[in-house]
């Protein structure tokens, strides 16, 4: 059954190439559009275009239909194109007339609108919650290891010390970025589009503050084109968003691949977190890591496919929007995923003591050594050539104990004032 | 001169290779290193690794240096690698053993972050109030012409009654989600890295909070391995930020540029905005928005490049990270000019009137038609059919007059709520 | 049943992440994987590490195997890694240590390079059969259609006539440039990897070139490490060839809807094809080309996915390139259905006649009048310069015959030469 | 001066966003500029719309532009449009009339593109050149450390012995991929467009095979529509092509910044080649292969920057496409110096010897031991259990000589073969 239909017998091929995978990606839609049709339907009795009794006899039946939903029992059967014809399938089967009036003011295009934009604020905030516990379980393991010395690279040259509460206080603070950029896409479909219908309005009187108040969007989306025309950018501006989260678990997971490579042989995992070969038992291949790594890149993409997708499309809706669900719902997905996973592993991860008694780190004092030189008195550039030509001549002796207090310095970590910075993200 | 130069001779190609394009790139960022610099004297000098008479001469030629910048009159030569090193030179030359104390408790690294997060702080600054500007030319376009009507498409398609005030009060509201997330990299970019170093901070007993305060950023980036992963990632916030403005003046391009041509005929603009040729009179070509469009589609691939350079590097700096100079700087001014062009542009923009008179544009209100049906008390479903059976045997006649009342419809713009809106940004 | 198992129970939700989609996806190297099994058992039967009988058991059971594939009842269950694990149980179920002995001097990773390789040499050649299919279809619409014109137009702008046939046929000739690029890919693929093992080779003294022959590879990829380098590398060719196919058939798309606009209306296609409203009857929705655009674009999504994951690991398998598979197969089956749909839909395109006499196409002509001139004599510029005073006068009238004679012009399409041009790519 | 001026004064802001870079760029297109035009006077003569004299005087003064744009001397002003307003200039200034008469059936978009299509042919093969000159260093590299060991790794985990030869050859045969690829673009670019005009061709009776033949394109591209829609479609391929190239010499990089860090420390180069510092005497950054390794994944993401500029545009020339320039005239610059650098700086490579010797190498030959009791009858799966037990219970001893014979592996690496294959790449 589809709304279009005019009676033409349509083609079982372009049947199966128009619809897609919609049907499937729809069962995530579907409970936030029985949310936004019970809204619908109250606002309709409000102005006086249904009955108090129509609007209780929608009410109900599309809590029973929420019920299913929930229950996993909901299906969306070949013959109807998508959520949307379902739902009003059964509206209409069990309440005749009274069915066939929840489509008055409104149409598909903004019924789509209101369900992916509560579809993302929950997703948005679901990520939100799981990018938190991740920061705290990274906290939590920079202050278990803040003693333990790791050499930092720059150029993936030997550097300078660094510290393993350094390390992952680091991606701690680093989460709060990417969650500013959360925020900011919430905010952007924390808008009440329903009521633009199919992009243009309508002459029904709506009441379109009545619906964003029981739907709890912070605003409206005033303006009706503009609603329309949120259409992909909405998918697009989540995506961008939690692109940001999956570019710093992916470059967390390459340090972590690296630190597990016999070369560096900074941390392991238990045999659970990694694969192995009983005939090269030293390998321990970083499996959830890797893919962690590689399903975080391609999140990193989302964006770029949606960019593509919608450049250059003039305002006014386009099938091709139908796309956009196929590409962000299952993104969505997967970063969820690799959060989860990610605060799941690390947590087991086993620090290796005592790294910097190797020799190849000696010289990652040299810079503290010089420094203190130059708090003795001396100028920066003179102690500079003073070092260089001791270490030239072999009489250099690197101090080892290190002495670094500022803010946000190994001695120093400030975890707190970070967590403070966490805390007001809003 | 190069910093890091121990006396070999490189060859010429490698240098060329090595700088590229980044003593002219440098001129954009030389204020904000002066500002930087000026700061951090300022905090040698309160912690006392410099004396009350060696910050003030510091920082009264970092003055003299920052007048030559403003005046066009700086210069950074072939021998110099960068912008740094050449006001290093300079300080060194004026000041001798004191301008060489500049660099104490520093490295380059921190050096050119805090620079280029002063230099973004300060155009995204400019990118909003540009928006702003153009926002409010929309408003008042919107104003001018709301009572000029507009066929709205759908799938290209003609589908409904718009009006230029519902079209230019679109892009105007969309402009606002644009700005939510030029704020988001705003908060990014508003944090002070300075202090990092080489990326792991230094034993030198540095008030990172004086300085902080001092360039007036709104908070610190405590973790100095979190202030070096932020080179990148500052860039790439604010390409993503400066991406949606692109996205949203690429789009309303493409309208103008459909809406121009002699098949839609909605809109024209005067000579000097357009190109042509005098054997085709008829002839208006739009490069002006045509050559937005592009730019802006430009920009919007931006975040990619970006994460194409940064992706699945381990943490700690590399040299390809200097490379993000050169793709965001060109693209802050490439958004910047299409900004103000737009701005400057649209306002001549000449609409014409009448539209919708001509007879392919009568089927635009048999919706409108339908509803009053509705309104009257026919369910939806029925009303559709009975209407479309009129059509079928062309007794169908459209009423012509529109009342959309609701907010956001072309009745009912809420400009002034639209306007609201935007004034609640922050 | 994982090949790395050493006995440690690993929690379900790792294995699910781990997992992926790879037991549905690969489903489709189903074929390939035994193709290759049987051509690597014979090959060990001539270097004598098998026995004949050894061999013939081993590649009767993988034709067995092959046949429930063909058929369909193949299934790879949830205990199974992945489909290279399900069918070395099912050989070593039936054979015992010979079903063993087909993990000689193989492993996984080779195991997959030349599944995959075979693959995607099959794809491409089913890709280069229907483009040439809708090469032929768009040929003779050309020549059926040859003397209806159309405007031309530059920016959007009505500027020179054009036809029919020029417009179908344009695109034929560039489905040419497109195959040179599935060719190349072609070639790319083309070469044997297995025998390379982990990605360092063996000490088993394998025949490769025996192998090369059997699996009918055109040549050997000989470098082991290159072999292994070739992972991700073959899917991103693949992925770059079709994205030129994409881009070809997503402008198609762009121009069809374009002219199914009732603003151009110069063609439609039946109701079976798109999709109306019985209240709007002249609305005649291109979902089907919508859906081609917006598919083909997603599809020129595909390199820079690829790209994101595989750039900036060092050589030697990392499992990110595990995700290669979800991300190229997939795409080449919405590639193939776009061609299929494409070159379906097409053939009842309706196309109006008399598109000219509308006469804001008037000015279409004032070029070829001009080109009279010079014809006759005049300077070019002093010709244009007196007909654009005759127009600015009024007193200017287009003649309306065309005559266009040059090879490829409307006058002479050299569709003979095209078809020859196509004929010529290998 | 432009050639679409009709008199009107245009804001000078307007002039600089319109114009862009294209002055600039324009210096790399006159010489190819000045050929196509010399081949079309030709063809103007042939058919008889040039007397002899004229065509003479057309040639040789073109011949005098080519000599000062050889020379470095040939200059755009800012009050020419581009490089075919001033070299149409230069015609008129010098011959008069006869010099106006150059443009006579050709228009400024063929004329672009024909001069677009040569350059591009000569940078593709001027790349292919380079490519051969890095792929012979590389076999010549692979030749000279054929001996030397080198560990072989798979999830950055020691896996398997591998050689010098092995890892400079597999980059060298990875090469003959990408140049099938550059040869593909190569194939597309070598079609003649010239006579297409606006993109609709013309009523005169011109010779498109004369001046193809003239300007030794293998192919015309035929329809004129085609020839149009090649405009942005030349870049792409272009741009793709090398983008291959640079994901190679992207990860060669990657590898060497790798294998230089102390904790692998398997090659270094001279000081010429890297930057240090005095106090860290051990740090030798590889900021040559870095900023390798950073341009070239700039490089990579040029594809998709065309696509951007490009997609859901319809057929027709678009102003947009003017910016296809700016993109791809550096990317093909960078890629070359990418190619040129890696040339000269991989020839000063240092290789350490006895890497092996290390004892966290010793499991890398546990495969090699299982394959010699493989060898000599016992089943593979057998053999790997035993094994694992004898590692288990501490009784393994590894075997370090290495018998790989197979073609490609280590100890046969057919670099003749290799060759073979890349000699005959056309």
């Amino acid at each position: 059954m589809k709304l279009w239909d005019k009676g033409f017998s349509t083609d079982k091929k372009i049947d199966i190439f128009t619809v897609g995978s919609d049907r499937e990606l729809d069962l995530v839609i579907a409970k936030y559009d029985v949310i936004a049709s019970k809204a619908h339907a109250r606002m309709l009795g409000k102005i006086g275009l249904l009955t108090e009794k129509e609007v209780s006899d929608l009410t109900l039946t599309l809590d029973e239909i929420c019920k299913t939903i929930e229950e996993g029992t909901f299906t969306i059967e070949d013959n109807f194109e998508d959520v949307h014809s379902k739902i009003e399938y059964l509206l209409t089967d069990k309440l005749g007339d009274t069915g066939k009036k929840i489509h008055t003011a409104r149409s598909r295009n903004d019924q789509v609108l209101v369900a992916v934009n509560l579809y993302l604020k929950n997703e948005l905030a679901d990520i939100k919650k799981r990018s938190k516990e991740l920061f705290e379980t990274l906290l939590s393991l920079a202050n278990q290891y803040k003693e333990v010395l790791l050499p930092g690279y720059t150029h993936l040259q030997i550097a300078m010390p660094s510290s393993f509460g350094l390390w992952f206080s680091a991606y701690a603070e680093s989460l709060i970025d990417d969650l500013y950029m959360v925020d900011a896409a919430y905010k952007i479909v924390d808008q009440n589009p329903l009521g633009s219908a199919a992009g243009y309005g309508s002459s029904f009187p709506i009441d379109r503050a009545y619906t964003t108040n029981e739907l709890k969007f912070a605003n409206q989306k005033y303006n009706v084109v503009a609603a329309q025309m949120s259409r992909g950018k909405s998918e697009r501006t989540t995506a961008i968003a939690i692109s940001g989260l999956a570019a710093t678990l992916s470059k967390f997971a390459m340090d972590i691949c690296l630190y597990m490579s016999q070369n560096f042989d900074f941390i392991t995992f238990p045999n659970e977190l990694t694969t192995g070969s009983s005939i090269m038992p030293h390998k321990k291949n970083p499996d959830v890591f890797e893919l962690i790594r590689g399903k975080c890149n391609k999140v990193q993409a989302v964006p770029n496919q949606l960019a593509l997708l919608t450049t250059n499309l003039p305002s006014g809706y386009h099938r091709d929007l139908q796309l956009t669900k196929e590409i962000i719902v299952p993104a969505i997905q997967e970063l969820k995923s690799c959060l989860e996973m990610m605060n799941f592993s690390i947590k087991s991860v086993i620090v290796k003591e005592s790294i910097l008694d190797d020799k190849k780190y000696d010289y990652l004092f040299s810079v503290d050594t010089l420094n203190d030189l130059v708090l003795s008195g001396m100028p920066f550039r003179d102690a500079y050539k003073k070092m260089g030509m001791e270490i030239e001549k072999g009489t250099f002796s690197p101090k080892r104990d290190i002495n670094h207090t500022h803010d946000g310095s190994l001695g120093n970590l400030c975890l707190d004032k970070i967590k403070e910075k966490f805390n007001n993200i809003d």
